[in-house]
């Protein structure tokens, strides 16, 4: 069985058809399950066929299963998995015993093991399994897919104030509720922003970070997001909560930020950029922040440059790709920005994303108002896989604080990060 | 005039002997006086000649000014001034007014703005000015030429401990000896040392840092260093403070390391490494990384690839190279290493600097019972030039903490950085 990089599975079909028509189906499935256990590395799982057959690998217990319903969804399995387990998933055709975090867990850990599923960086791994890249009308169509299907929908599993990034909890018991005002706390307090200042956000989701700055802080901010649905709920917000005059919220790209700003701060956007599009960016940052500025970006990363799975690219989040330190730098090398601070909140973001699942779950009966069941159960192995992704430390999530090169009133140390001297 | 990127004039010397052959000498060093002014920006810099006449740039107003005693220098300097102005200033053949310190830093700012000196990150860099790459041999023979001149000599001029690596201040005010244990505090948190455990550090100076670690975290080291003089000094030491079962000093180079360890360290080694080198430096690390440990780098640092001066890299530091954050991770990307924790003291070492230069010259009697006039010339100008890099962000300091992308018994947040919880 050969697997190329991206995850397929190239299968011998004339030699599996030889065994079907030998009338040795019953073997042959078997001599599948097992090469399939054997080709992801043979974690500790179970397979549980349409009928009944149960096939383990080398692994002594499992404490999980994939139960597949019918020859169709075995096969599709054997030929792509990172694509068609998500879709037979969702279409209800496999089905997994023992928890879907553990079950992905378990596979991911055993596949990173495997040396045919390279470990090493791929420099086009951001173009592979990419439906749509981020051009200013391609970015239109990634964000929209995601973002606009319904803020009824995202308010249910969200926190109260709809953040919908990593959180940061002074105690991994602190609630979500109050683990996302530490994340804009922090944020903040590493912007080092007093009141009078100004800040551009780029990629605001629905304008939290925004209105927080504007009434704990004392500053004015410029929010900028392709999101029609996000923007819409931002700007009322920020009628109701009265801070229209401080927080502007702007539709547009990123691309078109104009202005001199003391801060720049783009939190859960750069995942929707893309590589080809770091320069860009890095030129918005450097027109935009005053000699004296300092910027901050918050991105889900990864350690070595490696496509997102076809499934999560086509079905989930399109244009989408974790950048890797190396890859971030390609944004501020060219321009000389110094990078201050790099913090690393991965296993932040795993214990948000359990809060999310958590509530996607606890508020089942009013999603399956909304949604149908394909939907719901892709939006769960979605979840799912983030709490395992960043458990099992395939995603990262860095927050990078960084000036220009010349400015030399960068805070002495790190002790503003935990006193509230800019909080109003 | 033109400017290759390293640095070095190409003057038209055809029409320099025409211009002197025609009597015109007087007019031609006023001519090559502004030409030189130009080609470095501008600064606000007097240029005083052997005769008297003073050559001012555009700037209004001039702090510094360069003395140049003589023709041949100043023709030199037309040269190669990266290369002579070092040679010359320390065989008193040019002198500076206004401080040292303060003429780089307005020199450096002023030839950061032209074009012509390329601000571009130059793959080579490393390569360039070089007289020895490090091999084995190549390092041994690089570390010698600095590190083994003379313990007395550092002694002069160090801390206490002889930490000849970046302090840290937690007030601007505190005193270096402070600021040196303040900083092994900092890193053994980062570390989060316990006792009990064993800790390899490669590159270890005169020891300190390992000291330190076993006397107040009661953790076993094995320290690593292939400067001679160094190695002896650190044996004697640990010999005087009963720490010998607890600290073993080995005259080796980083690549010879053996074990596993619960922490890798190394401070202020890896600008000795060389980029060619380091991706054997991180197959040192992953084969001595235990699968819970974390490692740690202090390093120089900056922002884009650029070449130190040659006249640094010929009397200072042969084969030294301060890597980009982007270079670093060329040492931590290919065996998914994640990073933790960046921190930059870009303005500690600023300080750390000065406070040296400030002993140095205090001890100024001492120094000339050890070395010549010309030694001392350039020691004072190699500490200034560093207290001026530092200063207008030519160089960084970096400190990066690592994993292995598998580790979830990582610190949670940041709490550990300012407790005390692993001391003795």
């Amino acid at each position: 069985m050969n697997i190329h990089r991206s995850g397929t599975f190239v299968m011998p079909f004339h030699r599996m058809a030889e065994k079907a028509n030998g009338g040795r189906v019953y073997g042959l499935d078997r001599h599948l399950a097992h090469a399939f256990l054997h080709a992801i590395g043979n974690p500790p799982l179970r397979l549980i066929l349409w009928d009944g057959r149960e096939i383990s690998g080398k692994a002594a217990s499992s404490a999980v299963g994939m139960v597949i319903h019918d020859r169709g969804a075995f096969w599709r399995l054997m030929i792509n998995p990172l694509l068609h387990f998500g879709d037979d998933y969702s279409a209800g055709r496999i089905d997994i015993e023992g928890g879907l975090v553990q079950f992905m867990e378990t596979v991911y850990r055993s596949m990173a093991c495997v040396p045919k599923f390279s470990r090493k960086s791929d420099p086009a791994a951001y173009r592979r399994n990419q439906p749509s890249l981020n051009s200013l009308s391609g970015s239109r169509r990634n964000i929209h897919h995601h973002y606009d299907i319904g803020n009824d929908f995202y308010r249910l599993w969200l926190d109260e104030e709809m953040l919908y990034t990593c959180a940061y909890f002074p105690d991994p018991a602190t609630s979500l509720e109050d683990a996302q005002i530490a994340k804009m706390d922090l944020v903040c307090r590493k912007l080092r922003l007093q009141p009078g200042q100004t800040v551009v956000e780029a990629g605001c989701g629905w304008g939290a970070l925004a209105r927080h700055m504007a009434k704990r802080y004392g500053v004015s901010v410029k929010a900028y997001n392709i999101s029609h649905e996000q923007i819409a709920y931002a700007r009322q917000r920020a009628k109701t909560d009265g801070l229209e005059q401080r927080v502007e919220y702007i539709e547009d790209d990123y691309r078109a930020i104009d202005g001199t700003y003391d801060a720049f701060v783009s939190v859960g956007m750069m995942e929707h950029v893309g590589p080809d599009h770091y320069r860009e960016l890095g030129s918005v940052i450097n027109r935009s922040l005053k000699e004296q500025g300092l910027g901050l970006i918050h991105t889900i990363g990864q350690n070595c440059s490696r496509p997102m799975s076809p499934w999560f690219l086509q079905r989930i989040f399109p244009g989408s790709y974790p950048p890797t330190l190396r890859e971030m730098m390609m944004l501020l090398e060219p321009l000389e920005f110094t990078v201050l601070d790099v913090e690393n909140l991965r296993l932040h973001y795993a214990r948000t994303c359990e809060h999310w699942l958590e509530r996607f779950e606890r508020n089942l009966d009013r999603v399956q108002e909304m949604f149908d069941e394909p939907f719901i159960r892709a939006w769960r192995l979605y979840l799912s896989g983030c709490v395992a992704n960043f458990n099992i430390g395939a995603l990262q999530l860095f927050q990078v604080v960084f000036s220009r090169h010349s400015n030399n009133r960068i805070p002495w140390t790190r002790a503003h990060l935990t006193s509230s001297a800019g909080e109003l």
